[in-house]
């Protein structure tokens, strides 16, 4: 199931959205469905949807379809979202306490496990389920809570600071709120939000709905 | 300038993120890129680079390439972010607070002109420059204010009324951050955002790494 080619990175982002519009046609106890029923909920061809699968195996069956209930463990296994991951939270500014009680993360399987900030005033207090640690404790937390991935919440002036302390600390993956760009080695992996970009998706349509 | 041909979605993604590169060169005093660089930056072929703004005209110079200083104002027009949109933000919970202050929408031409809430506990709150807003008053302050866009960070019970206020109130454009797929009629425009998307990106290439 690993990928032969290298997979453009919006063939994952499709992947992802794939996977959701499959959840949505389990919940209404669908079993199967074709790769231009797929296309046509996300406004993709079926030539797109089955190119994007046929990276990773061969997943459709001759006159039936893709059956709904098989193809969802195979994504979320190709996304890596088959399985737990332990992620902390750095900064305890407003997003990152949003991010942290973030329903749509914990849906997903991700576990938030620490919330962190170099702040006296914020550290200690109660963010929902966790308590703000200090950023000191770190690489401590990482050991001992077997953490993958870090958010990054803090202002940009702070972004890559943090981010060397949470490497250091042994952290592999990073998720990069801040706007900045992050140097990280090739033995890492990052990837930035820039919200502003899903904006201009609905700006580009509202510049047509409203000329 | 319009589009022929309905445009994908990708493509407006890819010209968000053509717009960033071409931003980040101008500020090295690139003057022009050739589609293949624009499209290595970006790892995507140069034949997707140039289909993708061949859909809104033609833009590049024979044996010169893109001029970047007129490529960033003319994509920037494509994509709305040309004019200032005035925009307010519903629900004033962490979420609400953090993208209320959120710099890369500002620097995007994206206006925050109001926070609203229905807590008592929360009206008249500061949060930066704004005063929390009761929900009860959006209809007079959208006409007031010229607001064209509500971001909705109300939780998923909520986020269907707060919505369906919103575009009572006259507002066209919905961004959602609420973890529900929304309603709303043809003559308006509505995105959600899924920060899980963007995770499943990192556990993608992580899995990868870990394995």
């Amino acid at each position: 199931m690993s990928a032969r080619r290298p997979v453009p990175k919006a063939a994952i982002f499709r992947l992802s959205l794939y996977l959701r519009e499959l959840e949505r046609l389990r919940a209404e106890t669908r079993e199967t469905v074709s790769s231009r029923e797929l296309g046509r909920a996300l406004n993709l061809t079926d030539a797109q949807v089955r190119k994007d699968l046929t990276y990773f195996g061969q997943f459709g069956h001759r006159g039936v379809g893709y059956r709904v209930s098989e193809l969802i463990p195979q994504l979320r296994h190709i996304l890596g979202t088959d399985r737990k991951w332990n992620v902390v939270v750095l900064g305890a500014g407003n997003l990152g306490r949003a991010l942290s009680a973030y329903r749509g993360f914990r849906n997903q399987g991700f576990n938030i496990v620490g919330l962190f900030d170099n702040d006296p005033a914020k550290i200690g207090q109660d963010v929902g389920d966790l308590t703000v640690e200090s950023m000191d404790a770190l690489s401590t937390t990482v050991q001992a809570r077997d953490v993958q991935i870090a958010i990054i919440c803090v202002p940009a002036e702070a972004a890559q600071t943090v981010t060397d302390l949470a490497l250091r600390s042994g952290i592999p993956g990073i998720f990069n709120f801040a706007p900045v760009t992050l140097e990280v080695p090739g033995s890492t992996v990052e990837v930035s939000e820039d919200l502003a970009i899903r904006l201009e998706q609905l700006t580009f349509d509202l510049s047509k709905l409203l000329s």
